[in-house]
């Protein structure tokens, strides 16, 4: 049994790979590095989500110069095609791991909900 | 290729329900909630580990009077075996639970991984 599990779970994984939705994603990523202009923005736009993230997490107080400096890099951000392309693309491959999630995750979703 | 996809994620969910790690999980849930002792017991240690990790998430201090509940309901889970069993099939269905997704999300690993 145990090493069906583990077939399943190479197969998911293999699949996965193959998925359009997620090779779409690796173009973005790959078009992305290939332009420096636009990924230094895409960096400096994922440590400022990344601080403001461990400011929220620390229960740190977001100042208006944090969210003045977030939107300058969001707006930016927006009016790069390849970065819009990129962010658009790992949201659907984040809706297909969130679905394949519950999938897998199904079995102890409903044991814990059982006892509620 | 995307019927493939969910396909596996089925077979991967499957293969949970059926995997003797899960199985003793179930189990040993079904006993601690059959014994009114172990099952209130259990509810308060769940209880105040929810409340110790809001309040570090929340950056509040965790006090002595904290870590002194925490310890006193730690103390008498350890010593209900039926509660201790609870946790250990937990832990090792944790551990699965870990394994199979690093096996599913390899793919996305690479990626962000081949970018740092
Ligand atoms: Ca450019
Ligand atoms: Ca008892």
């Amino acid at each position: 049994m145990a090493t069906n599990m583990y077939d399943a779970a190479y197969a998911l994984q293999k699949a996965i790979t193959e998925n359009p939705d997620f090779q779409a994603l690796k173009a973005s990523y790959a078009t992305v590095q290939a332009d420096p202009q636009a990924k230094v923005l895409f960096e400096q736009f994922r440590n400022v989500q990344l601080e403001l993230q461990q400011k929220m997490m620390q229960g740190q107080q977001i100042t208006e110069e944090d969210n003045a400096k977030a939107q300058q890099i969001v707006m930016q951000v927006q009016q790069n095609q390849k970065i819009a392309q990129l962010m658009q693309a790992e949201q659907r491959v984040n809706v297909l791991i969130g679905d394949l999630n519950k999938i897998v995750l199904k079995p102890l979703e409903d044991l814990y909900g059982s006892l509620a």
